[in-house]
């Protein structure tokens, strides 16, 4: 993962697209990015969407869209200063005693 | 990384979650997620977006934000089988081909 | 519809919003306004978000949500000086052309 | 604006397109379709977004994108029975009260 955040960091330097890696930038550019990530799973069933990752060529595109999902989620945490494992342990605590297992359990009110 | 998949899943598995986990449902709520996300920055200047993380109830926001976010892509990736920082570096490597250094050093013709 | 755009216009100026109403800034709210109403059919199946309109509480949620975006998409039009309807028509036929009746019917190949 | 609403069905009737077009499929389509737009901005200044309609390139995608993203919605509320113009007139109405203009002008703290 820190492997991954200094391979992006390079690949930003060395273009000099420091300039444009601006917090709001990287927000958009992460949200076009789910954008297209959604465009794969938008006209298939529950169904179909659930095996997309036996069909090769939807997988390579789906995995493609992840990976490009991740590059601008770790280019945008790294500009803030944000450990993104850490961001994402520290919420989940936190939602965890929002919603407490025997509360929720197999319901969808909230997620 | 392994340890937040690892936990990701659990939360989700206590609750009785995996029945409303489907790739399509997460690829939602992690479009859901980047809309909040984007909404800390949006009325902001650029200058005010980047320093954003001075503000401490700002940078609170934004870093659990930032959690959430990643929350999601974690599990849509564990869920579809795909391991999250190997598809970045994958997608990396052919960024890196299709925009040589020499090309695109400072143009923000694509990026 | 060109009263819409008035009255949305004329809320903007009287609380001297127009120096937020930038294009980018727009298209960001446009776009985190879409992530709430994302968030209204996540955990549905399909067949509960088709009833959503059924369910009171739901119905007056859409409906604020799809208003919201509403506004923000009339905005955004305005301050880039483009007619709505008229993109949307002109788009259409467009797509009229590239997916021919009597070769996508009833194929989501495209949409 | 009912004009587009019924040319927007026809389009999807004629092409037996009802089965892809649920309230969920439309709001990810959407969804989608924004993503695009802010991928016409994410990397421009708040200047050059700014003047975007001054480049014939860029004005003739930020038409196209901005009529796709009116084509979802309005085939969205038409689905959900919504009337579009009318749900944004009345949410702006609520969102008036909600920001007093004597309270907000010049603020961008929610707006």
């Amino acid at each position: 993962m820190s492997d991954l955040t200094t391979q992006v960091r390079a690949f930003a330097e060395e273009r000099d697209w420091q300039q444009f890696h601006t917090p709001k930038n990287l927000a958009m550019a992460l949200a076009g990015e789910v954008g297209e990530l959604l465009a794969e799973f938008q006209w298939l069933t529950p169904e179909q969407a659930s095996a997309v990752m036996e069909d090769t060529e939807a997988a390579a595109r789906v995995r493609a869209e992840i990976g490009d999902v991740m590059i601008y989620l770790t280019r945008l945490a790294d500009v803030l200063g944000i450990d993104l494992v850490e961001a994402a342990l520290t919420k989940l605590d936190e939602v965890a005693v929002r919603y407490p297992v025997h509360q929720v359990k197999g319901s969808a009110a909230k997620r």
